[in-house]
Order: C-alpha cells, then structure tokens, then sequence
C-alpha cells in the first residue's frame, strides 16, 4: 500500500534513520484503520507485569491468553502491540505479520519500591521476534534515572542500526510531589527528555494543570502558557516534542467512565496528539465492550465521532 | 521414538522458538515412565549448595556421591536431572545420554542473609555439559530481584540461540509476610512473571490460601477466585501462566508424611499442574524408598495412583 | 579553501592527532565568518534537557523547533551547533554539510540533585550524524568526578581514533563554595584537568577572581599572578592550557544585559581566548536580536566592535 | 611415564575434562616423589602478599629471592608450586618445565579489612607463563561471596576451555564465630561448594572438632557423623567433596612443633586426604631444614614415615 | 648502540617478557647519560593533575608548556618522562624519538577526598603515542585498592601482550597513621605488592625508620632488620622486590634544600636503588638551575659526585 502523504510528512521528521527504521515506523502508520492517517491506537499489555495476573486478567479471564491481546489489537485494527517478552514469544508465531509488535524491553513490578526497571529484552530478541521497535520505560526524577537513560540510549542506538523503532515511555518519579507526575511542566519536560534521547514514538500520561517546579511555574506564568484545558496542555506538549515533529502517545488517563475516555481522546486528538495507548481500559473488560470502545477511539481519531 | 500428541501440543506453545530448544523441550517431555504423557518429574539436587553437604546427604550416605542421583533418576525412568556444576561435571561423562540434564547456573548458599545468588554456570558449560537446559532463580521481592532478571534475561536469550531449554525457580523473597512467600497471590504473580521473563519451564511452591497484597485480595474476593483447594490453586496457577501455555512444575510442598506429598501431587495433577520437582524428598531416603516413592509419583501422573 | 596560517598554527598544536580529527577541528576553524581566524563561535543547545523545554525555549517559541537552531547557526555563520542526541537527529538530514555539528553525550536534568551526568550518546552516533566532534561535560569536585573523567577518557580515545574532535565542558561541583565554583583557581584547574584528558576545544565559564583553595592562594599571591581583570584571568586560563596549546571558549558569563556580554567578550579575546560558546543568550530572544547581538560578538571576534 | 592405576583412577573422576586439563592434573599427580601415587604435596607462597615480605621472609632472608621457592620445590621434588603473577614472572624463564605451576589469581593483603581479594591474575596470563593450573580464594560467609563465586566459575570456565585445571582455597569469613571458621561443618561447606563450583583442587584448613551452625549441629548428633579425630573429620571432609571424587589438599594446621605438622600429616594421609599445601612451615626454616621436613612430609604420603 | 652486561643482567631478571617489552626497558635503561649503567633518573610531571596548574608551574612560567618538559628530559639527558594523556599527545609529534616516554594512565586530583584514581589512559592510547610504558598508581590501604589493583593487572596483561613495559607508583593510603604512609615496612611491603602485581619498574617514596604494623615490628625487631639509615632501608626495599630482581626508583623525598636532596639519591644509589624519579624538584625551579641539579642527580648515579 502506498504511503500517503501524512505518513510521507511523519517519516520526514525522522531524517535521520535509516531506510529500516522508516519502514518500521511506516508498518505501524499504515496498520489498521487508522493507517495512513498518521495518527495511532496502540495496545499495550504490561499489566501482569507491573501488578501480577490476577489484578490484570482476572476481571474478564480469556485475558490470561496471550494470545487474546493479539487477536484483539487484530480485530480491532490496532496500529500495534506492546508487550514483555514471553507474551510476545506465545504469540509470535501464531500472529507474525499480521500486526506489528513492540518489544518492551524492561519491566517493573509491584513486590518492590525500587524505582528501577529490569531489562528484561533486548534489541536481539526484538530482532527475532519479527518486532517493529523496541520500548523502554524511563523514570526521570528517580536515583536510577541517569542509569536508565544510559540502558536506553544504547539500546537505542543498536535499535536504529538494525532498522527497528524505538519507543520510550517517560514516567516522572521521585523528588517530586505525587500531583507533580503529572504536572503539565514535569510531563513536557520528560516528554521533551525522551525526544532528545532518540525516541521515535513518545509515550506520556495526559497532564493535569498542575505546574510543579517553581523556577518553570514562573515561566508558565511569564509566557502565559496555556494550561486551562486538556486539549491546551496537548498541544503544549506537542509543541515541547520538537514542535510537533515527533509522535506522542498518550494513556487513557484518569479518567473513570467511558465517555470520559472519549472526551479525553477527543481532547488529545485536538490538540495535535498523535493518539492512545490504551492498555487496561482495553483487556480488562468483556472483548465485545472492548471492541466497541476502540471502535469508537479509531472513530475519534478518524474525526467521525 | 515418535512425538505423542499431548507432546505435539506442548510443543506449540512455545512457538517463537527454534528447532533446537524444541529438540530439548521433547527430550525432557518423551523421557522416563512420563515420557509423551505432558507430564514431568524432574530431580533437582541444589541442597548442597544450598544447605551445605551433611544437612544434605547424611541421611543417605550414598548420596554424597554425585553419579547416586544420576543413577536414582535414571532407574526411577524421570525426566530430567538438575544440579550445579561441579555436580554435572561428575557424572556427565558416565551418565551422558542416559537422562536430560539441566545446569543449575546461580546458587544461594546458608552462610549468607542476601538475598541474591551467586551465578555458578554460563550457556556455554551447560552446551559443554550435553545440557537440555539451564536453571535459575530469581528472588522477586527482594532488592536483588532486578539484578537477577536482567541476569536470566541475558542468560536466557544466550541459551535459546544456542538450543537449550530455559528453567526459572521463581521464589518470593523480602517486602512480604513470612507465609505471604507461598500465598496464592504471590506465587501466581511469581510464576507469572517467569513466564513474562521467557521461561519455558517454570518451578513454585505449591501454594496456600493466603492472599497476602491488600490490592490483590480485593481482586480475589471480587472475582470470587476459587483458592479453597490446593487442586483450585493449581489451576489458577496455571491460568496465570500463559492461561495454560507454560510448563509449570512444583515442588513436594510443606506436607510432612508421605501420604501427605501423594495427596499433593494428586491436587497438582487434577489442578492441570505439569508435574513435580522434588528433591529432598526423594534423596534424603534410602533408596528403595525413594525409588518406591517415585514410582508412586509417577503412577500418580500416569492416572494410576 | 585553503587553510589560514592561522588555523595551520593551532592543527600544529594537535600533533598527535590523525588527519581524520586535524580535518574536523579544521572544518569548524575554517567555518564562518570567523572561518581562518583561529576563534570559534559555538551555538550549544542542550537546555532543554537541563532545565526543560518551558523554560528553555517558551520565551522565544519558534526554538522549539529543532530546525530553528541550525538555521541559526547557519544565518549567523558560527563556527558550529552543538546539542544532545534527539535534537541533532531532528536536523541532520536537513543541514548536514551546512554547518559542523557537536554530538552532547552526556546530559544531566533539573529533576535530580545527582552531581552526575547520563550517557546519552556515542561516538557510533556522532559519527553517523555526520558531526565533527563529541563533547561532554566533567564535573570536577564531585563525588562521580572519576568516573565521568573515565567515561571521557574513553570516549576520546574512540573518538580521535575514528577522526573526531573531543570538547570537554568543565565544570566544577562538589567539594567548594558556591563562589569557587566560578573562582579563578578551580576554573584553570578544571580547565587544565580537561586539557590532560585529552579535549581539543575546552569550555569553561569566564572566572570570577575568587581564589578558592588555601594553598592555591599562597601560590597565586606569592608568584603575583594577576587576576585584576577578566581579561587578565583568561589569559591564566589560556596559559594553564598548555600555555595557549589548546582551543579553549568560554561561556557567555554572568553579566546580564547586552553590553555586559559584549564587554566579557571583549576580555575573552583580548585575554586571548579562542572564542564563545553561547547558548540561552542566543535562543532566548528573538531571531532577529539574536543574529544582531551575534553579528557583533563575531565583529568582536574580527577586532571589528 | 605412564600413568599409574592411581593416577588414571583419580583422572577418571574428571570425566566431564577435555585432555588438556587432564594432561595438567596428570602433570601435578605424576611429578615428584609422589609422582603416581595420587597424593600431592604443593608449595604455595603467597605470604608476601598477604602479610608482606618482611614478615613472609626476614626469618629466611635467601626466599626474599623468587628463584629459591621454584628452587625448593623443585629440590624437595613436590608435585607443584603456587604464586602470584609478579613472583611466577621472576622465575618462569629459568625454572619452565622443571615444576608444575599453579597461578594464584586473586589476593588480598593485610592493610585491608574488606574480605575480599583483588583479582590479580588471568587465565591469559596463567598460559603465557606455562602453568598448570589457575588458583583462586573464595570467602563464603563473606559479603563479597557471591562476587568471588561468580568470578571464579568465569575463570575457571575459561581455564577448562583451555585445558588448564582449577585450584580454590575455600575460607569461610563473616558471618560466624571466630573458632566456626575451621568449624568441622563449616570447613566441609565451604570444601563442597568449592567442589560445586567446578574446582578440580581443593583446598582447605584442617577442621577442628567445632561445629558452628545449630541446624549442622542436629544432623552431626542425630546422624552421629564422628568428628572426634582429625583422621575421622579428614574423611568427613572428603566424603563431603563428591564422596571422594575430588582432590583435596589440606594446610599444615595449627599445630605449631614440626612433630605436630607430622602427625596432622598422617591423619590427613589416614583419613584419605589428597595431600599437603605446606608454605609458612616450608620457607620460614632454613633450606636444610625445609628439605628435610618437606623429605619426612613426603615419606608420610609414601606410607614410609 | 649495544646493550651493556650491565643492562642485559637487569633485562635477564624480567625472563617472562617478550622482546618488545625488554626492547622497551632496554630503550629506557640505554638512554641518556645513565644509559647502560643499569640507573635510571625519570622526569614526571603529573602535578598539574593532582595540585592544579598553578600550584605546579606559576613558579617557573615556562614549565606550563608542555613542550617544555619534553625538552628539559632531554636536554638532561634522563632516562624517561612520564605524564598523562593530554601533556603527551600535546608533544608525541616534536619529540617522539627523542626521549622515551611513559604514559601515566591514572590521575587523581586536589578537588576530591576519594583514594582512588580516574583511569585516563590505555594501553591503545600508550601505543599510539609511541610510549615506552604504561604507569600508573595504586593506593595500597585504601577502600579503592581491590579495584586499583584489578584495574593495573588487567592493563599490565595488555600492555605486556603488545610489548610494553609497566611502572606502578605504590602509595600507601588509608587504615594507617600518617607517619605510617612513609614507614619503612609499609613502604616495603607496597612495594612487594606492586612487584607481585606484575611491574617492571616500581616507583615508591623513600622510607624512614617509622615501622607501622605491630604484626610487622615484632618481625623487624627479631630479625634485627637494620632500618637506621636511608641506606640501609633503600637495600631492604630492594631485598623487598624480589631480591633485587626489579628496578625500583625513588622519589626525592622530603628533603628540603638541594643538598639534602643529593644525600638523599646518594643514599638510594649507596642501598642499591636503581635511580630517581624527580619532578617537582625538578620543574619548579629556573631551568638552569634544573639542569645544574639533574646534572648532579645523574653524577651521583654514575659515582661521580
């Protein structure tokens, strides 16, 4: 299928990569129902990992199969999935092709209050495992921080020399207040981080209007950066990934009920958002009312709802 | 000999990976009295290592020597022997060929409190050794835990480019309760884990029915998981891993009496459990009684006890 | 074009170096309209992963984009454009050739109190960018001083072995007062530390003449060296670097309106120093008084303003 | 020479070794006046690093001389000689091919408190100068167990792979009593773990009748496990190593009157010991003296004193 | 020029080295004015590093040019000049040739209180300069020493394996008193060590008759070891190093004025020391005066003065 010229534009802002990074990037713009489009539903599965199975899956059980993921970002018309290791291993063979994977390479869990990750893949098995791009999670603000931002950017940089993607996942932690993870200034700043560090595709939480660092609340102030909505604070963001020359995911948010999604996604999609990441609000409801809901995100995306 | 069908089945599930570690997959599932039923009953001998020679081996002198537990596994028909090095190296040349072999790479030892292991074996001497697999464990929970991760998520990529087989003995450690180290919550989390690590075969304790995270017994309670029996643990275990797709083993367990371990092994065989490691119970016992104990555990697998 | 004596003159200074590393050190000296005069103007960009991109880059908001700062590299004819990783891949397709380029390896953030710095790039990287050299920051008087200093040591070997140029930012921390951070003593001795770790270009901040250290006071008064003026303290600085053996710019300094940045640039080249590195003043204010307020610091650089 | 059934005997305990470790275990079992008869004595001499020259050698002023220890060895015709890297270096030219050499890899010294050694030599640098064998101490009990664990199964991998064989000085530290440290149950742990961790030599102190840890205590007692001899607590010690599979060689003791060192001697050949690793009561009497002692050492072994 | 007996004599003692590295000691024991007589006098001006620029040159203006240590080595006709990365790559070229040169690959520095080192050369640096040798300083006592020794036995392996020599300056630090860090038997047995560590040449500063350890000074009183003059304990550290068998050079020591200095090296050459390593006494003085000094240094060591 030929590029379209959204996707054409997209790949121009990584001028940088190698024909096999752009070809990976290209497979999961063009995935889907929203391919071509240059926007993105990604599905996520990680939770067994950060909270164990049972408080992931247990909800709606078919869950606990790999490959339930992987039919459902198929079904769904997803422009990839995003998983550890051995979820990606009890599926690979069986979906190979059929949607593009993203490896994520470490992982953290909740036996520990550690404020790491282990790297628990590597660009090798990405490579063997018929992957698009590798994801990594970063904390900055965390003792591990510098640590982390060094596993990355090595893993990066064997990531784009085998033509893969790279995916970073930017979470505030540590010497901050609980509201400042998700601070407009703390997710600009650690969104802005992931970018200069190399990643391809930039994945956030939807900030709140709190601006947590006195010496950036004066220039918030200063500058009248908007902060009032969400679709603001989007664009805001947008705007401190390279002026809009990087994909930006973003999670579900807090909000609780479905049409608070929607209008969370609406927002996200307005304000320049390049679209979702959607794990648990996905799998941990019956498939039927999981279709239909990412029906309805694709359909936002698609300017149809 | 021709792959069974229960075999076959097996086999598929771990569909990422190549000819070689299937090879060594079969080897261990078409061995012994179990061979081609699904089912495994593997002698693991650590206790060495773990709780120095006389606390070990006194009991039944004749285990001091190393080619005694080669020989119980082969004349108990088993499907695969697991043991540190130095153990393997002793008896690899006379028994080689004779029963599949798993190199227990990392070791803990009594004369320590960290939580961690030392890792004794590589990919490379498990290869040298004519080994099937190779064998870890990691401590989730304890501050060590991300360390070993990364360490088997090296070590297993490593052996699976080579062939082998990947065992992880996945025990809870630190930031929990004394009994939350067998609770239902933490094993399946446990397990689960190792499977997110890439695990082909993955060892717990059987379980009780503590629920030990206040997050996870909401959970429990919520979705009414049936933890009453140990049979209804297995399961759930076994859900947690893959919803089935994993190799899942467990040890003897707590019971003191050997109708009590019979009793267990029969819970683990109806709950769908893969089978059994059992160790001290097997070598700390003359050797007609552990032979006739074994030869129960494998009638119980085999449906007939 | 040919080269100037003046340029032949400072590639003397670099003989031990390739024709590789002499030929990237000569592309920024021939750059420009400094170009042959033996000074350098560097346009550095690596505040938004100091300080984030609000506070960076709201105040003049086109420089958010990665473009805008080689282009004004580029317009205001500098020597170079240095900035991390992220921001030079934004770009490199686009300007590569239309200016010599400096990979920033290491980077450090507003989010930690940690006196260290993350890898983040690499000479693999620098060269696939197509840059001139790689330059790092040291922090001297920090408990990870040895390390960074080690991390360095063997960047450079790398880089010069593949023809690259090394710039080293020193900068003290730790282990001093707030003002000897600036003082005259421990600025010529992080710069002279920077010189035996092997830099070609050396940067460090305009000294104050604070002397810091006690014993470093009783030699600065007993051998009566002047530290009077500015102009005075950069010619000790351009001495202790291998008595004027090695480029060494200096940042823009304290003072804060235009003509105080003049004036220290006027010190800076009659002190003898071989040019500015000159960032926040750059792309904090508007294009247009940028490329005027450059226009004149390279008119200062001509012996013209 | 051919081999003995003695030495072929032992050399089959081996059976995982490829011929170039057997040939060097060959070369120690076969050199000498024990040459065949499967006992050893070795000469080891690392005093000056671990407690410095003056100390090691004043009381004997010609073994400050690198040269006499290779001359004592080869002199009182003993199965091998061990020393760090710098003293094998002084004396590898003159005395090649006279002796068998072991490297002693890693060392410690008695300006630290920290128990752990500095690895200090290679299996690189262990076949540039011709030895037979690498040498390594561990300290289980140790913080730093786990660490000296993990560095010696590399090395002593690598060494295999090379046909070189492993000697491990296995010495509790930390963690227990000062009398534990050549507790009978300890000294048996430490003696197997060096056995688990693929020694082909080990080497411990002679056990005294202690034992340390209350759970060993329990099986010493139920088990009735006689450790009121040393000849009983020798055999112990070798059960405890692969039922006798392994070559261990024990220190001279404690006893401090040269009839003393003989007696230990004999229980130690009595209880079925390997050998003799014999220093301080080697070099720190006059050559004469050590000739003869050495000379009555190797009549014990021969069955003859 | 051919090598004297006394030069092949010293170059026998180092019978484990391949030619290059005894063609690398001979071009350092053939050179200059001492060359052939087996002396050596090594000018090293790492001062710059470890106190500061000023604190080591402001004194003699010149002595900030590198080339101007270059020029007095060799217009003093020594042996050697060693210094760190940056001061030889600012040389290599004008006096590559003229004068051997030693690499000091590790620094450390007057802002910090850590008793370590940065590692800031290498063994590819060394050779790529045209160096003779690598040196490089361990801190025997202190927490760091384990890894400064690991850290020079795996670059004196290397550097051995391309034919280089390796000086190790061994400088007491930490757990002792500060008398302690110059005591006759600190000094000798860090000597020793860096002799078993694998050195060619051993750098250590002039003892005094202070004994440190208890241990040790029951050893000095009993063997009567004569520790009353400089003399006396030159010839003991050279017993110390391997009887003789290696060249160990001296610092000048605490003496303060020039004659206490000549007594000083007349003692060292008088003990049976192989000469001086002489920096700060050497470079901050006039130049004339310098040479008129090592013109002295090298009298004395050819009995002539």
């Amino acid at each position: 299928m030929e590029l379209t010229p959204q996707v054409r534009k997209i790949l121009s802002w990584y001028e940088s990569d190698n024909p096999g990074t752009k070809t990976n990037l290209a497979r999961m713009l063009m995935q889907g129902r929203l391919g071509g489009t240059g926007r993105m539903v990604i599905l996520p599965v990680d939770q067994g990992f950060e909270h164990g199975p049972a408080r992931s899956f247990a909800v709606n059980a078919p869950a606990y199969d790999p490959h339930y993921h992987f039919q459902l970002a198929v079904d769904a018309e997803l422009s990839a999935y995003a998983a550890p290791l051995g979820a990606l291993e009890a599926g690979a063979g069986t979906f190979g092709g059929a949607i593009p994977t993203i490896l994520k390479v470490n992982s953290s869990n909740s036996l520990t209050n550690i404020k790491d990750q282990a790297v628990t893949g590597s660009v090798r098995e990405a490579l063997r495992l018929g992957c698009s791009a590798v994801g990594f999670t970063i904390y900055p603000g965390s003792d591990h921080a510098f640590g982390m931002m060094e596993e990355i950017a090595a893993m990066a940089a064997e990531a784009k020399s085998y033509g893969l993607a790279v995916v970073i996942w930017s979470y505030p932690r540590g010497n901050m207040s609980k509201p400042g993870e998700t601070a407009i200034d703390i997710t600009a700043y650690t969104a802005h981080m992931a970018a200069l560090l190399g990643a391809h595709i930039i994945k956030v939480k939807p900030p709140t209007e709190v601006v947590e660092q006195d010496e950036a609340k004066k220039v918030y102030e200063k500058q009248k950066i908007d902060v009032s909505t969400l679709k603001a604070r989007i664009a805001h963001i947008m705007q401190c990934c390279f002026n809009g020359r990087r994909i930006v995911v973003f999670s579900g948010g807090a909000a609780k009920d479905t049409e608070g999604l929607y209008n969370d996604a609406r927002a996200i999609r307005d304000g320049g958002g390049s679209g979702l990441i959607i794990g648990r609000n996905s799998f941990q409801r019956q498939r039927e009312d999981a279709l239909k809901m990412l029906d309805t995100m694709v359909k936002i995306f698609l300017g149809q709802a």
